[in-house]
């Protein structure tokens, strides 16, 4: 939230500089015209395929409508084709965005003081602003090289169980995760689930990136090995078709008691809050992505193979550029490192010295280069004591616990060439301050 | 919430029936392919107008964008020409419906647990909701036949301040209101922001029906009245352009403190909290309407005037057979009777029996016609405690107080023909039930 204003000022003050900033997803591939062509394709599939009226049609469009949204049984078909998951689709939320999806599934899931939300950290700032919106303590749990170590989320849960708190649920990114890049291996996911089956833990599986692979076949989501409700997706459209629709949804397939005792699906949960937040997502957004979803005929993954190419390239430019300019013995003496991530828009650099505002300000003046200081990404960031990790919860720190010497590049929002300059650029302030 | 499930489901196994349930706008109106046209209409005052290049055209359309809104100046030009209203776009905040400014306006403003969020009582179950869900103590005003009577909101007040709590805001819908029909009239308006300067109360003035008056010419709104930023406005596109676009706004020029101390705008308060629920109203829904508003000259009562005179000619079929069907002396030796009001989509009709769920039910399946019980919009209608009005906020309670012998009978989705017959049917009703 605050913490960001920093960055968005420094890039408002050097509109030339190169920025490694925004995880924004590149624009070259949308096209406007197709917006009109998309509504076409779901106007044409409510007549032709659903046989609705065409007065039932402008009710689809024009009026309130379902506060689950109407556009479920696409994205449930989409789901099967891209990452094998199998829901009905009844346990879909069509949100206003995957944001609204993590406030909504927030809401629904703590409702005690003693509930805790447990985040992989360096974390996501939206989760936790939407945490701290409505009072949610947060614990935030460590990553390793590899994103999310299951032992240390069984240690934190026992530790805060010890201490008479409840831990509810962990969010975690497990493809390419926001801010690091890094990638959960699949045994890990199979631990996490037998630990979340044990410890009657719910994940928060987060998953914008996941198209988005070097080698082009990922892993298999957490979703899509949970056998036992374990696991509650937060799907995104904003990557694999754009931002501006707004349409994210959650998978809620659990079993939960309502206020009133009786058994119900977390979806319908979902739905009374969602009718008191937005009523229901915009059906004109909707009819865009379903008819994305129809075009291309609920495979996004093929469809985003474009995108996923030009991703790959990014990625691949940016860590030859770095190889090329910083040699394993030169960036060994100086003490600083990167991580290769598989996929993503996100790379972690580490320097030895702090990658601050300080810097970045630096940076920005005198190289016009742009990037995110990693300690945004980590609790009390801005100096607000919101329930973050104390030396309780956080029993295997890394040397660099803290970000504070790391920078999050972004490469979604740069074409090659820029990347090609902003990666010399960079390496051009590292000369000055670290090599 | 809960409450309406029983009507939902009366609704749904008598589909045959007339229903004066749903405040629904009337269909007919809405022309599928204008969306289109809309559309185009943005696209054109984007570049034409505002000189933005193709890029910049996608951009907008396609990308998360500005937290606030883009299409905030074309809303402040309609504000000042529909209604007088004259605030800079930047106090403005355009949102996922009406509802979404609800919730983030009562986020932004109640944040200690002994602040209370007054409602004039029946009341919209939205605000109601919301507030719940956001665990704020809402206490009620029990309306009068002319809506809020400023004595008795002022009464509330200091009732509430001598027990140690810190009234907030009043909510309230002074045009038309929702669920009654009633209007408040101009002195009381001005007493009301008398009331709020000196009571130190911020009014949230919701107006989705103002632009439907049987005069043709309302009322001054609360903020085209008011001179000391004492009123947050709500406002809704979902009558006046559609609902399944979810656009609405908030009109938030108040100075205040955020959490660091500094001054600020209100607007911008609400920004943080809605880049944490919704990120930002999505492109596509904002370029319709800012197509229509365009289209229309930013004069929506002015478009809106067919819509006014279905709305004006549905009210008065409906009181001209109510009147018709019980003249005087027979409806008042059954002690039924019912509102007249000068606009809107609802009307009050009081009954000398309960008018509760056993008699929608009976009502549904022996006369074909559905009515919503006047309970729902009532405190602890559904046996939840969550802070109604006790005796002690309550001084001048009508003998109907609670609504239970009174049905919401709403107008706006039926067309004149079935307005008649389900009158017809709804007074075959009151012959079996009390007559």
């Amino acid at each position: 939230m605050e913490v960001m204003n920093f960055l968005n000022e420094v890039t408002s003050r050097y509109p030339e500089a190169i920025s490694f900033g925004p995880g924004r997803p590149y624009e070259g591939l949308f096209e406007v015209e197709r917006i009109g062509y998309y509504l076409d394709a779901y106007k044409r599939y409510l007549s032709e395929e659903l046989g609705r009226t065409p007065d039932e049609v402008r009710t689809m469009l024009f009026q309130y409508g379902r506060t689950n949204g109407q556009i479920h049984e696409l994205v449930a078909r989409a789901l099967r084709n891209d990452e094998g998951i199998q829901v009905s689709p009844e346990s879909l939320v069509v949100t206003v965005g995957c944001q609204e999806g993590m406030f909504l599934a927030l809401r629904a899931l703590f409702r005690d003081p003693l509930d805790v939300l447990l985040v992989s950290s360096p974390c996501y700032v939206g989760v936790t602003g939407a945490a701290r919106l409505l009072n949610i303590e947060t614990v935030h749990v460590p990553e390793g090289e590899n994103g999310t170590d299951p032992e240390t989320v069984r240690r934190t849960v026992a530790g805060l169980r010890a201490a008479g708190k409840r831990p509810r649920a962990l969010y975690l990114v497990p493809d390419f995760s926001n801010p690091t890049g890094t990638c959960l291996p699949l045994p890990a996911r199979h631990q996490l689930l037998e630990l979340a089956e044990e410890d009657d833990l719910l994940l928060l599986e987060d998953n914008p990136y996941g198209f988005f692979t070097r080698t082009g076949s990922g892993l298999a989501t957490l979703k899509a090995l949970d056998r036992r409700q374990r696991v509650i997706y937060l799907g995104s459209f904003a990557k694999t078709c754009f931002p501006g629709a707004r349409v994210g949804y959650v998978v809620a397939d659990q079993q939960v008691q309502a206020p009133d005792g009786s058994r119900t699906l977390l979806a319908d949960e979902l739905s009374k809050i969602k009718g008191m937040v937005t009523v229901n997502t915009p059906a004109i957004s909707q009819a865009v992505i379903g008819g994305m979803l129809l075009t291309h005929d609920f495979r996004l993954r093929e469809a985003n193979k474009p995108a996923a190419d030009f991703y790959r390239e990014n990625l691949a430019v940016l860590l030859d550029c770095l190889e090329r300019l910083l040699p394993p013995e030169r960036r060994e003496a100086a003490g600083i490192h990167w991580n290769a991530p598989e996929g993503g828009f996100f790379l972690t650099l580490t320097l030895p010295v702090p990658a601050d505002n300080a810097l970045l300000e630096e940076s920005a003046r005198e190289h016009g280069v742009i990037w995110t200081p990693m300690r945004y990404f980590y609790p009390d960031a801005d100096g607000d004591a919101d329930g973050g990790a104390g030396p309780d919860q956080d029993p295997d720190p890394a040397p660099d616990s803290g970000g504070g010497h790391q920078m999050r590049l972004s490469l979604s929002y740069l074409t090659p060439q820029q990347v090609t300059e902003g990666a010399r650029r960079l390496v051009a302030l590292l000369e000055r301050s670290c090599l």
